[in-house]
């Protein structure tokens, strides 16, 4: 096999797609943005979600979840994802995603696939790796505690911001930490942390793809540092998954309870961690991503 | 281009590698376990290590670093790690490794890369990307503080574990939740933090792949909640790197300080997170990474 070919992920030349599906009218916005339709053997395409849009491109969320989508449809239906990281590699136009999906190895438990994922002039414009695993019941301990936090309902949803067209998708309710850009100076303590409910504005019942999404929910913690809007995007993020099937169920579309801090702000990049509880005091994921800003 | 080839990263069939050089005798063990040869375009050669043989394979920061190793040599100079995340995808055995790497998009200020690491047998043992950066000096902020611990030289060095050759290589001072085997029960707290201070036994300066191995240092947090040895492995490890080269060249030999801890254990798999600390107050790395159990 020629060097080239076995090197690693490519995502190949321009490809014409051989079949394209819209998503059907009637899906909720989520299911629209992250609708992925079967090409060839392991390639599938999708499309940019109006929206979704962010300030420069997709909500990296969308894109996350868009390529889990990929990935639980490339794998046995009991088979749930376990981690997943996604490497934002380049600015993202508008347009149509072919997403190849590699299966790196299977065994009986776990499952490991390599996605790629291009925009229309076949460059990559994102990786995935993820962990899919057959899991069983074991014995079970919860380490942590979720975050203290009014209830959804005493408190104001943050108004909306015509800047970013994703974020109307969503409903946030702060606890802790709201973003105040009007303030344009560092928080007096010095910290990012923030605490929130936050649930799709148009009802949809909580899955791993809305899950996957979630994640990425968190504004750059260097937003709430510096109280104001800096040249800043994700690089990379990790996402791991914790919560079972009956968990995923029983949230249906009320609010998740989520929280989020960083560590470290240093030459241009710094960090975010991030938990997501489900309103009856589960942990359904965590998160931790590196995030690039310009000064 | 045919479809299999395009489609994402694969191992390839059985490599005859074109060259191999053995590790000079008198480098650092941990710098015979983590070299690489170059052998073709984007293809390096390696090999599994004795000296950090762990139960059933080597430890785990030493596949990690390995692989980093080859990023770190596939691109300029200038560039430094700000991202690794290592899919431990099937039990190695001891042998030759081929070490595929694929520069996926790179641009002025951050190159990402995909590697995958295969046996003597063609199958592929391990998967990465990393993410490097041209870093520039910019506002910095520490949110976090070093966990409180008692100086490495008041705390006594955990004994030897003839079962675990790679926990000779290391020197370990708990300064809190010091794995207790002999206990035999879950910890009264029913937590799985631990705090330790922990250099290479034989002395050698820090830099980027040691500090990647040691973010695969602390043991397995089920060991602690249980103070026993269960069947467990790490499946997925994504290291954070937040040093830089001055206070990576002022650690020097001396010991680094860590933490560790758990948030959920569920369904045969928990996770794990973790942060290195120079002993003058720097955040050298975090880490996060989910594990597999089997009870």
């Amino acid at each position: 096999m020629p060097m080239a070919a076995s090197a690693a992920i490519t995502s190949s030349a321009i490809h014409s797609p051989e079949r394209r599906v819209d998503p059907p009218k009637h899906l909720h916005p989520f299911d629209r943005a992250t609708f992925v339709t079967a090409d060839a053997e392991g390639v599938w395409q999708a499309h940019t979600s109006d929206d979704y849009w962010n300030m420069n491109g997709p909500f990296g969320g969308v894109t996350a979840a868009t390529l889990l989508n990929v990935a639980v449809q490339s794998v046995a239906a009991d088979l749930e994802p376990v981690s997943l990281t996604v490497n934002f590699c380049a600015p993202m136009a508008a347009g149509p995603l072919t997403i190849r999906c590699h299966e790196t190895r299977s065994g009986k438990w776990v499952t490991h696939l390599q996605l790629n994922m291009a925009s229309a002039d076949g460059r990559t414009v994102a990786t995935a790796s993820v962990v899919m695993a057959r899991r069983t019941e074991t014995m079970s301990h919860l380490c942590a505690a979720p975050p203290a936090a009014a209830g959804p309902d005493e408190l104001a949803p943050m108004p909306d911001d015509a800047r970013f067209r994703w974020l109307q998708q969503y409903e946030f309710r702060f606890a802790r930490g709201a973003l105040r850009l009007e303030a344009g100076a560092q928080t007096p303590e010095g910290n990012a942390a923030s605490t929130l409910w936050v649930r799709h504005r148009e009802p949809r019942p909580l899955d791993w793809l809305s899950l996957a999404a979630l994640c990425d929910i968190f504004f750059l913690r260097i937003f709430h540092l510096r109280n104001a809007l800096v040249l800043a995007g994700t690089v990379s993020m990790t996402a791991h998954f914790h919560a079972d099937q009956s968990a995923l169920r029983c949230q249906l579309d009320r609010p998740v309870l989520g929280c989020a801090d960083a560590l470290v702000f240093s030459r241009n990049f710094f960090d975010q961690r991030a938990q997501l509880w489900s309103d009856d005091g589960h942990l359904l994921a965590t998160s931790t991503q590196v995030a690039w800003f310009a000064e």
